[in-house]
């Protein structure tokens, strides 16, 4: 699949949600201005970095900085204009943008690793979910915070599912990629937007009622 | 040293006994099934991952996925099972598993660095020690569980008497490695396993009485 | 910048340093001998080698294991002569000697990147930070302490302007590399040797009054 306009603006507009829900996520902490930076940057690059490193392949911030400074002044503005951006309805739209950005990432970094035919099948989906949710658990570390794994938020099982979906079409329609992909990318943020919209949790099967 | 069936058997029956105790070590912070299996895949193969990272070669798990599919089918079994596998003998099985697995990849991930005259004779030992309970500190910390840095039990120190007692005995004699491998495996072992039967503790010699 | 003798040696006084402080401040929450030699060698050369493996070079101390042994023995004194080194002199003695050490490797980090023409002019700022504070991240995420970027000591912010200023002058001055990176270098010190004497903080309009 090669990247189009149309979805490299979707990337950076994930990358805004990134950083900008990151901020705001570390503020009541009383996080200063180069630790908010830090954050926000980590939070957008912190993924598909780490997915780099394990394919072996040079970080893909590295060949275009527009990531790092588009992180770096959202995480300026969103620090000093906290309050607008944690207006409901300004956060609801980071929310969504957030949305976008983890269902466009999962699959574009599994996508990465089918270009490399990086252990092939299991590789892509356990790459694209890292690339997706491992800055968000960087920052949830650093910060002290709870990480998402430890939740009950509908967040990365809306992505495995649209990644492993994405797996299993593309090996029986590998020339369908693009369609497919397009597909896989708008389930997923469906079904994230559907959590997000009606504040849907983990279902009942997935959890234990009365872990030992 | 070459990998014989029955030490790449091993290795698989210590990937479960990762991914179980992990599992079981989660589930009373009330995780759901999606990060169950992600702590249990992440604990079976992060220190492996790390190591292969910084000894700047492929992912040892790109080339052999059983890795990632035992360590997944063990998570989503001892999820739903876990009455069963927290049951105490069952349990202790799974520490005596757990056992064999770091006392086994502590020596090979000493034996890959070895294989690539990594940073003689400190790197085979930093970088063993890396395999075996790297997975673990990654589980802790995005657990947001005191790391096994912090803990009494004698867990790290059996694997680095065995290891270090292998890079002397390797240096002395190097055309023994099979043999002195074996021996320091099983070293690691039985001090380990000591520990987990008799409840022992780290050495007062090592501790500090009134820490400043 | 040809590394000559005198920055080797401040670099292995950064080094003592780096092992000694992170020794110190682990103590307090009854660490083992093990767990403190883990502590002291991961935060003296954690961030150098997530910027190498970031870079895709070999680490820097695969090439001279100094560097370990160095911190290896500096955790064990620190351990068991805790009580001396925690004395108020020998202490403040270790933080001026943490602001030599991340002074030079905040400029020695960005110095590599540059070398390597790595992701101009921002990669060498990102990785130069890396390099000086990653490693005392990693020690506080496992230690379960508030990491740095949590807290409002002036630790961060003047490397961050050491480095930036670097960048700039480099830019315009690419011949007086040397002379740039040695005043950048005491800028940085000086001003974090500021906050170490005075006790000083970072400044109102990097904070938030109320955050949200």
């Amino acid at each position: 699949m090669h990247s189009v306009d149309f979805i490299y603006y979707l990337g950076m507009a994930g990358t805004v949600a990134f950083a900008a829900t990151a901020v705001l996520a570390v503020i009541p902490k009383g996080i200063d201005l180069f630790g908010a930076c830090v954050m926000g940057i980590i939070t957008a690059i912190g993924g598909g970095t780490m997915r780099d490193v394990i394919l072996n392949e040079p970080v893909f911030w590295a060949n275009d900085l527009n990531y790092i400074w588009v992180a770096l002044i959202t995480s300026v503005i969103t620090f000093y204009a906290n309050r607008l951006v944690a207006q409901k309805y300004v956060y609801r739209l980071m929310l969504y943008l957030d949305a976008i950005g983890v269902s466009m990432f999962v699959i574009q970094g599994a996508d990465k690793c089918i270009d490399l035919k990086f252990a092939m099948p299991v590789g892509p989906v356990f790459l694209g979910l890292l690339t997706a949710i491992g800055g968000g658990l960087i920052r949830d570390v650093l910060a002290g915070s709870p990480t998402l794994l430890m939740k009950k938020e509908l967040y990365a099982v809306p992505l495995t599912l649209g990644v492993v979906l994405y797996l299993v079409l593309f090996t029986f329609f590998p020339d369908q990629q693009v369609g497919i992909a397009f597909g896989c990318v708008t389930l997923a943020f469906l079904i994230r937007a559907s959590a997000i919209y009606w504040d849907l949790q983990v279902p009942d099967w997935m959890r234990l009622k009365e872990p030992a």
